[in-house]
Parts: structure tokens; C-alpha cells; sequence
């Protein structure tokens, strides 16, 4: 028989995390505070607890993993790394296919990896609720679970596009004890805002993490809680990278190219970042993040200081930005859906030492259904961009005869997207045009900061 | 660390399929003619290929599994073992609560335990077509998957009730390519006669199984499939049961009580055969088969000879029935709408050698939902009722004091089932009054037989 799975025993889940800045050339560029000058980590008290604003501002390597975490992890991780053996079969390339599915988590995405330990470093800190924002309703749920698990209270604000689309995912939410919000709202003055202006906004990531964090801030029993972007989000996920370079040492193989899905970083930072450090070590290996063409963040976004939210509430950030109040399509993969993207990836992406590639909406279902047909899983749509960048590299070797070993991360199954599916079966996906308009624009709004060096 | 998952390598695979015949003190009594003879393996011959035919009539002990079949299970077997470590604490019980998480699966349940097989052994006697039914939809989907992976075409005929409660387990079917009609459909004279009479039915099991039974009969490029009640359904489940015995054996230890939900009796024949094997030696264990008590044919229904489906076409089977044409209430237990059980689950309870128990629909949501916030998993309405009885058993011993092995199968996750717990949260599910006079009705319909001596 073939292996198919590679797997590992639960005291091989990771006993740290790794902080790729402690590997990155150059060090990350400070946020900045609306006077221009860097903030410092005080300001992020209202919302956040020490333990994670020391994590967001560290450049130390290795930072431990709580017992208690590790433990809450054992429910789902490790997760198991694949070999697509049906997918290359179907293909036809010579290429090795691996890739790591976080679907086996509880919430059906990697999202809970850093879910349980933001839960945890909050109710350690004495907080008993927090606020947050979802898109697909990916990261909402991974944050209620994980509330659940440590007796906290959570309130989501869901962007309202995918609110209405994804009805089973608030239900998920519920399940585990769940307030959720269609966003924009009126229970909060960004909400109302926005509202004003657009009554029928679909809402977006950005608006929705002003409206939580509007709130967190407001409220001393309440923190705020973010499912990407951040620093901490980013070094949390790292447990999927370092797995996975665990299982290759055991079938002694190792990837040429590792692909994820990016939207806020977190999926590409959580399984790239333990393999950048084998970059920056000397090792040979292209680190590729895909994101929508519809909001392409990376390949056609500025460089620039930023809001990570739509209303202009956090810090700025150094990173590729398409426009704080920049509206995407209302694409399937709601969690693509951001502005702007994590300051380390951005940052590695503008040394060049990482690399990008955006895909149209239509290609990634047809490269998504290919997979379930072949592999049985039917993928969260956000992990179909990963797919297809896959799928076409390996076609590519399918020409060239070269066998390379593609791996990527399958952050998550599509069950609570299956009416995406139905739309696409139907023919009445789009691919939404390049809108160069409203990004021209939404750049057009960017906040007047001294360009980096 | 506690130790969450008891896991096994893809080598530790069943090799074998294991036969409960071969341990039941008598033999199982032969399937009837209309003319009340047995059948003999000839008159299936129409619609089942011969090598499953075959298994059906074995009194093996061990059949060996194909190699292409282990292969296919390598997408996601063996499954893991939990220690419900979480759901012990909330309960503060002093047993140990194990289960084995069939939800792994691409399909979300055990249900391709026994498609991947059908579809292969149908494809090795050339067969290019199956039609089946489904209820809750996971055997359906199960199918399409499995036809996919074989190269066959699949049309499902689906329980209308379920067909429009669980929109995404249609979906989920054409995703994987296959077709899907509502049952009562209009494409079989089975399905008209009952259109005919019930324009509004709900549809059943039993009428879906007739339509998809009349189809394959009439065609010669087309079998039939079934997804539970069957010896040889009930076999190829056996690996559940299979892969627990090993995993307990890792961990040195070893259940007092082994629990699974019944509907046509594959779930419990899966888990719980493997373990009789080891009762029928003389080691003690109970095996405790729970179903609905609105659909309780193992409680309440009477052991006689009928008919698998609602109108007749199948040979009649010495079982527990509430009458081939019992419509079992809506519930959302789509999967345990079944009038009748399997033939062999029925002989070991009316021989006093396994339990039954029936338990309402609201406990088994307030059980699903308890279990959810303690480990993560949304459970499938079918494995909240076995949940409900382990949850009573586990309560029972902490009045006791007895530190009991409770181990149940997680047969399926609740994903496509969301908007029944949403009626739940809602307050709007309802505790169905046992049937009584529907029963006594189907039961005045039974076929005329010789009573068993």
C-alpha cells in the first residue's frame, strides 16, 4: 500500500512557537501612532493582554506553548500531512503533492490554532469576554469555540455579505455559545458610520474589526481578539509549518515550494515561517503566497503606512495595502477579503524573500472541485487559491517533466460554503473584473505618513 | 499532557473484514420469497454483483478486504480514538468516556466504510451505474464519493423531508458528480404509487429504497447500493469496531459498555460486531444499540418477517418492524427514519445478547450540544442519541461511584445539520409522541408468514 498520511504521536505537537523575526533580515518596522510617531506597546493595553502585546513586540526565536494549550490542541493536532496521490494520478505530473490539512480541527479551519491561545492568555489576564471580527465565519467560530473552552463570553461581528451567505456558520457559533452581529451594525459608532453612508454595505473585514475593536476598547471586562495579521496571530500559527517539517523529515522528503492562501497572513505566515527559517538558514526552498485577483493585496497593492481597519481606529502598519477603506467584491473566500495584509509578510515580500500570485474567482472552484474529486475533501474556498496555484505549477512539470515536491496548507474544509459550490455549479460565479477604480481611490485616502526608508 | 487521541498508523488498517455469523450461536434465518420460501443468492443476482452477493450468505469468520479498498481507506482511516477528557470533567463523572470519530471521513461519517467497497466490487463485475437512497444524506454522499473514486455514475434517490432540511448534502453529491432526485420521485412507478396517495409524503427510507431498487432491477448497466441493514454492510463496518479494539488494547484499556446509534443497524453493527467476537469468548461487555422513540423498532416493534422497503419489492427479512409502511415522524435524525433493522442486529437483540434503548429528540440535541461545548465537534443529530445514553450512563455513576468504560461511536459530524440546531436554539424542535396508532396500522399490513418457530 501507499502512505497516504503522515502522522505524528500528540507529544510531537510543537512545545514552542516560532517568531520569524528572530530570522528576518532587517528588523519589522514599528507601528505607528496618528501623530506619526512609533506607538508604543502601552497603547495596545486597552484591548489586548500583556502576554500578547509582549509576543507582538518580541524578536526572541522560540516562545513557549502554555500546557494548557498544548493540551486544548490535542482535541485536533497534530494535524495530518498528505500525500495527493489520487491528484497527481488525475494530473498526470511527476511532481509530489503534499499538504497539510487544519480541517481536522474541530472549527474546520487552522484558525483555531490561535484561538484557544488568545482565549487563554485573556482569561489568565482576568478578562471574561471578547469581541472580535469574522468574514467567513472561519475564524468567529474558532474564537467561540474557544471562548467556550476557557469560560469566556464572545460577541462577532460577521461581515454582513458573508452573514447572509453563511447562515450554518452562525449556527456553528451558537452551538458553542456565540453572540453574533451582522456587520456593519448600529451598536457601535464605526457601524453607524458606515451605515450612514452605505445602508447597504456588504461590510468587510476592515469595517468589522473597527466595530470590535470600538467596542473592546470601550469596555474594561472586554478585549479584542484578531484571527489574522498581527504579529502574535501570525507566530501562534506556526505550529502548522513546524509539524509539517516534522512529517517530511519522517518520509525524508521536503518541499521545493510551499503555497498558502493569504488574506490577512496568518494561514501563509502559520505554514511558510517555519520554512523561512530553513531559507534564511540556506536552504533552497519559494515560499508562495496566492490571494483573490479581486483584492490583490500583494501584486498590486502600495507599500505603504496604513489603518488595518476601515475607519482608521488601530495603529498604522507598514504593509501592502490596497486602501483602508478600499471595498472588495463579494467573493466566496469572505477570510481574502482584507485590505491589507500582515506587516511580516508584507515586509518579506518587499525584500523579496518571499514570493506572490493572485487567481480569479472562477479558476480557484474548478481547481477546488478537481481536488474533492481526487482527494474526497471538498476545501474551504479560500484554501482553492492555494489549490490552484498547486495545480497549475504542477501541470507546468507535467511539461517540463520536472518532479517537484508542491506542498500546501488546506486550512480548511468547505462544508459551510457549499453554497458557493452550488453557484459555481450553476454558472453563476463571477469573476469580478480588476478594480482598479476603487483601489486608485482608496489609495487616493491613504494616511499622510513620511514613506519608509 | 493527558492524552486526547488514541491513533493507529495506516498499516494498523484492518486487513480482514470481520463476520459476526461466525460467532452467533445460531445461524441467521434465511431471507423469504413472496411465495414464502427462502431466496436463495440467484434472485439478487439483478441488482448486486456476485462477490458481494456472496458476503451476504458467508459464515466466515474473515473476509479479506482488496488492497484498492485499504488504499481508499487511507484517505482517512484509522480513525482516532478520543478520551473525552473534557466532556468527564463537565459531567463529573467517574467513568471514562471514550469514542471513535467516524466524522473524519471526506463524507463526514462511517457511511464510506461500505461505499468504497460496494463501488469497487460493483466496478470489478463492470457495473457502470448505482442508484441508492438516502436519508440525512450522509450514505448518498458517501456513494457519490465512492462512485467517483471507482469511475461509477450515481443517482440518489433522497428522503424528500431530508431533501429540503439539508440543501448542502445535495451539494455536497454533485460536487463529487453525482445526480439526486427527491423521493417520492416521479421517475418510478414506486414513487408515482405513493405520490398517488400521499401527494404531500414526506418520503421514508423504505420508499427510496423501492425507487432506487425498481431502477437498478430494470436496468442492466445498473446496480443497487445499500447504505445499511445488509449482512454485507454491516461487515464492511466492521473495521470501526476493528481499530477500536486495537487502540484500547495501546492504551490498556478496555470498555464495560460499547453504545451506537440504530437505524437500519451499519453504525452499531460496525462498532459493536468486533466486540461481540470477544463477548461471544466470554469476556464481559454489553453492547447497547439506541434509537429514536418516535422510529422504535427495536423497543417497540415486533420481530417478524417484512419487507426492507415500503411497498414490497424486497425479499422479506426476519427482523424487528414497525411495518414496511410506517412513516416515521420528521425527525432530524434523518438516518434512524427506518421501519425495519438489520436482519443480524434484530436476531442478537431478540436472543437476549445485545440492549436497545430508546431515547426523545430534545435530549438528544441538549446531549449533542453539551458534548459540543466540552470536545469541539458539532455532533450528527444520529450520534447525539448515542451521546444522550452515555451522558445518562456517565451521570448514573457519578450517583455510584463506579468508574465504567463507557465507549461510543461519534459516527458522523453535524455539519449539513445545522438548521436543526438552530430549530433547536430556537425552541421550535419537537419531542415527536410515540406513534402508537401509525404502528399498530403498518403493523396490521405485516406480509402473511409462518412466524419463525
Amino acid at each position: 500500500m501507499q502512505q497516504t498520511k503522515i502522522l505524528l504521536d500528540e507529544n510531537e505537537i510543537p512545545t514552542h512557537w516560532y517568531n520569524v523575526v528572530a530570522d528576518m533580515p532587517n528588523p519589522p518596522a514599528p507601528p505607528l501612532g496618528p501623530d506619526g510617531q512609533p506607538v508604543g506597546p502601552d497603547a495596545l493595553a486597552a484591548i489586548f493582554p500583556e502576554a500578547l502585546i509582549e509576543q507582538e513586540v518580541s524578536a526572541e526565536r522560540w516562545i513557549p506553548i502554555p500546557d494548557e494549550v498544548r493540551q486544548a490542541y490535542t482535541l485536533w493536532r497534530p494535524s495530518p500531512l498528505f500525500r495527493a496521490h489520487r491528484l497527481e494520478q488525475v494530473l498526470g505530473t511527476p511532481a509530489r503533492i503534499y499538504y497539510k490539512y487544519e480541517g481536522v480541527s474541530p472549527a474546520g479551519s487552522h484558525k483555531p490554532n490561535t484561538a484557544v491561545a488568545q482565549a487563554w492568555y485573556n482569561r489568565q489576564a482576568g478578562i471574561r469576554r471578547l469581541t472580535t471580527e469574522t468574514g467567513a465565519g472561519q475564524w468567529g467560530s474558532s474564537l467561540a469555540l474557544a471562548g467556550q473552552m476557557f469560560g469566556l463570553d464572545v460577541r462577532v461581528y460577521m461581515v454582513k455579505v458573508s452573514y447572509e451567505q453563511k447562515p450554518f456558520r452562525r449556527s456553528m457559533m451558537h452551538t458553542w455559545g456565540a453572540e453574533v452581529l451582522p456587520s456593519p451594525s448600529d451598536q457601535t459608532e464605526a457601524g453607524r458610520k458606515i451605515l450612514a453612508e452605505h445602508p447597504d454595505s456588504p461590510g468587510s473585514l476592515g469595517i468589522a474589526i473597527s466595530e470590535a475593536v470600538e467596542e473592546a476598547a470601550s469596555r474594561d471586562d472586554t478585549n479584542y481578539s484578531l484571527g489574522s495579521v498581527l504579529n502574535h496571530v501570525l507566530l501562534h500559527q506556526t505550529v502548522i509549518g513546524q509539524e509539517a517539517k516534522k512529517q517530511f523529515e519522517k518520509i525524508g522528503d521536503y518541499p521545493d515550494v510551499v503555497y498558502a492562501p493569504c488574506g490577512g497572513g496568518s494561514n501563509f505566515g502559520g505554514v511558510a515561517f517555519p520554512f523561512f527559517a530553513d531559507k534564511a538558514a540556506g536552504r533552497e526552498v519559494r515560499l508562495v503566497a496566492v490571494e483573490p485577483s479581486s483584492c490583490p493585496t500583494l501584486t498590486k497593492g502600495r507599500y505603504t503606512y496604513d489603518y488595518g481597519d476601515a475607519i482608521g481606529m488601530t495603529p498604522l502598519l507598514l504593509m501592502y495595502t490596497l486602501g483602508h477603506d478600499f471595498m472588495p467584491p463579494g467573493i466566496h473566500a469572505g477570510g481574502l477579503r482584507y485590505h491589507g495584509d500582515s506587516a511580516l509578510v508584507s515586509q518579506l515580500y518587499h525584500e523579496g524573500l518571499i514570493e506572490a500570485r493572485a487567481v480569479p474567482q472562477l479558476a480557484t472552484f474548478e481547481a477546488g472541485v478537481q481536488f474533492a474529486r481526487a482527494e474526497g475533501i471538498i476545501p474551504a474556498p479560500e484554501s482553492n487559491h492555494a489549490i490552484r496555484a498547486v495545480i497549475d505549477d504542477a501541470l507546468a512539470c507535467k511539461e517540463t517533466g520536472e518532479p517537484k515536491v508542491l506542498f500546501f496548507n488546506l486550512s480548511g474544509h468547505g462544508h459551510f460554503d457549499m453554497a458557493a459550490y452550488d453557484k459555481y455549479f450553476a454558472g453563476e460565479l463571477e469573476d469580478y473584473e480588476y478594480p482598479e477604480a476603487a483601489i486608485e481611490e482608496a489609495l487616493a485616502h491613504l494616511p499622510k505618513v513620511a514613506a519608509p526608508a
